[in-house]
């Protein structure tokens, strides 16, 4: 088996054609899937839980009397807890301690509440408060990640949510004991293990037995994202992720092992995730593809390593570090390694990225798991315009005014000027009678 | 003409049903709208600037030979504002002052980056970072508001949203200078007389002449709103406005003909505008019906008020103050005032609204033309899990991580077993090449 990443040149004559081939990737919806997802809400929102109990009869194969029979309690996730071995025990107890200050530094940082008064007595501000009840979707089966319960629970615990509801689907009863262990080191409120667009579709209209949330947050595969997408106004949801990507921007000063293997690390995720090498330095391009060739046998997700990178991988040579962040801001990655030896000469330069991990020992996989920031990144490009998952996710902003007797004349004077110009009398006639 | 809002009563047996009855308001989408929409924005994405002249002469019925012709450029703005009378001229800068003062200090109490270290030099923050390019949608025609201009403008500017592209229909070429005057003085970049889906799409891919953006903000008719929403994950989108409402919860100490103008200058935007009062004094909601009364025949958009305290007005009869917070918080009203002598008092208990207006000199219009805060605000119980318009729409946010050589030991330690409880062996291999 070989992996050998695509070799683009910026000074080759078609890299922009080869450039746009290679990060093309379709987020197109399908329509199946958009019609089986549409029938699924409806019938959820208009029967319940004997529909959701339905679905999981017929998608996940458990057979149960009532929805109260898929919940998971306290004791069973404390004793899957308990059972773990000590190291996996501490290990989920330290990354959820790190996350959890990282997430308190935000909400101190730019989740509070502030206001101010003018001179004339006129209050104005934002109040910041927590949202009553959210909805956490964690994938089950192959793909279970107990990382990700600690990345969505805590950011809504730290904003202060007065109730978190975790959704996990148990295909034919399969439970992952670490998600279960997670799930009671985050402190998730109740645990119901339902999955697919019917779990979407209970948290967003409620059931008599699951208490409806105000958002929903948490990565699924197609027909989650559908649901997800088709509920967004009822309630809030976080984004819609697309395939996992890496960028590593090296000055070669790293060894070239190290980069290969964090290539690895986003590689082995799918065969549509994303991993690419921007590079000044030809020779240690090269280094970095024997690297590759030395490892991947040794790797035992080898045959997912290899379709990524050939399918999707690429290894780009650059004139200098400055067009690579040029680039890199293109591609606006959700994982920004920047692999040099003066991080902090590059970073000002990169404008649109989920997460930087600055410096050769900042490899990704420490972000994913402990070193406290969220590993809910923006996928696809969309770290142009959106954030990773955070303390604000799970807040919102209320303005406040108050407008002192004094302040409501000049104020009241630009008013009435102004609803006049736009045909709204009620609105002038509203200001005009504060006037003294 | 008459304005009878319906009566309600918390101690009434029926009251809850009455109360679903009146709040409901279906954003069910129509089906016939989506197709439509979703050709315009296939077509546009592939014929761009073709397609966008061909549907802006089918719908504003304005026939130009390119999309250059249908910009406007700077002199033609600044011309606009100097035609206008100085009282105008005056009142947009005074509100344009007080809307950027309010959303400076916005920025700096949320919006900045911050980062600190770990004793053993790791270094965790966020970079806050403007958007490059931003769309601003102003509905044209009738409801033509200066005010949202400044309102979506303003912030993006105060983020340091490099271009910012203002598109808005001028059907039969009819531009009003008012909303001109405002792109002027809020510092919009580019102007296009485009509108509708087609506009939407312009902005969402890009055409030959105008550059695609990374967000899209601001209100629109259902063709608007559709394409909004399926643009969504392309480009970052504000949110869907339903119906503006308002909630006044009332001690009983305001002037009854205050609070009737106020419940008039929601209802006169448009029929399925909701005014609601809240009070726990019958003889004082008895005084603001007398009041409407009075008021309504005086009022040039009384059809409308009238049709809107009909149709989805109320005026309910609490049983304490206490108890109205309660039911505000049910709502999750955009506009809430607090219509009391002790506001304060009663704040602390609002958990759920868009702006909070407080005490009896705080009128709605204030809020909405000049106080500061932005007008654009979360409708339709939103407010339950999303904030108003805002420097931080502008803005997205990077983790920054620098984990140090003695940072990487303990990190990587915890990763390893983390990764490997995932079954993600390069995950795991990537931190503990790490290790000492």
């Amino acid at each position: 088996m070989k992996a050998t990443p695509a070799r683009l040149s910026t000074a080759a004559a078609g890299f922009e054609a080869d450039f746009q081939a290679r990060l093309h990737w379709s987020a197109d919806t399908d329509a199946a899937i958009e019609q089986v997802v549409a029938d699924i809400l409806a019938d959820v929102r208009r029967r319940g839980d004997a529909a959701v109990l339905e679905y999981t009869r017929r998608f996940d194969r458990l057979d149960v009397g009532s929805l109260e029979a898929l919940e998971l309690k306290a004791p069973e996730l404390r004793a899957a807890f308990e059972a773990l071995p000590a190291a996996q025990r501490e290990a989920l107890e330290a990354a959820a301690s790190r996350v959890k200050s990282y997430h308190e530094a935000q909400k101190k940082a730019s989740g509070e509440s502030w206001q101010y008064r003018d001179a004339d007595g006129t209050l104005l501000g934002q109040k910041v408060t927590p949202l009553d009840r959210v909805g956490i979707y964690v994938p089950g089966g192959k793909a279970a990640y107990p990382s990700s319960v600690l990345m969505n629970a805590i950011p809504a615990h730290v904003a202060g949510v007065g109730e978190i509801i975790m959704v996990v689907p148990t295909p034919d009863g399969e439970k992952n004991p670490l998600v279960l262990a997670a799930a009671y080191v985050a402190g998730v409120t109740r645990t119901f293990t339902i999955g697919g667009a019917q779990a979407v579709a209970a948290l967003a209209y409620g059931t008599a037995t699951l208490p409806a949330v105000d958002k929903i947050t948490g990565p699924g595969n197609a027909y989650v994202a559908a649901a997800k997408r088709r509920v967004f106004g009822t309630v809030g949801i976080d984004m819609i992720a697309g395939p996992s990507e890496i960028l590593v921007l090296a000055d070669g000063s790293t060894p070239p092992d190290w980069v290969a293997m964090d290539l690895f690390s986003q590689a082995e995720h799918d065969e549509l995730a994303q991993s690419i090498l921007l590079c000044p330095d030809a020779d240690y391009i090269e280094q970095v593809q024997q690297e590759i060739d030395r490892l991947l046998p040794s790797m035992p997700r080898a045959a997912i390593i290899a379709a990524s990178l050939n399918g999707r991988g690429a290894l780009i040579h650059t004139k200098s570090m400055e067009e690579a962040c040029e680039i890199s801001n293109r591609i606006a990655p959700e994982h920004l390694e920047v692999s040099s030896r003066e991080p902090h000469r590059w970073e000002p330069l990169l404008k649109h990225a989920g997460a930087i991990f600055l410096g050769a020992y900042t490899s990704e996989s420490l972000g994913d798991y402990c070193a406290g920031p969220n590993h809910v990144l923006p996928t696809s490009g969309t770290a142009r315009f959106s954030s990773p998952l955070g303390v604000y996710d799970f807040q919102k902003r209320s303005s406040l005014i108050e407008v002192s007797e004094a302040g409501a004349q000049p104020l009241g004077r630009i008013a009435v000027i102004l609803a006049e110009g736009e045909g709204l009398p009620a609105h002038a006639e509203a200001a005009r009678m504060r006037l003294r």
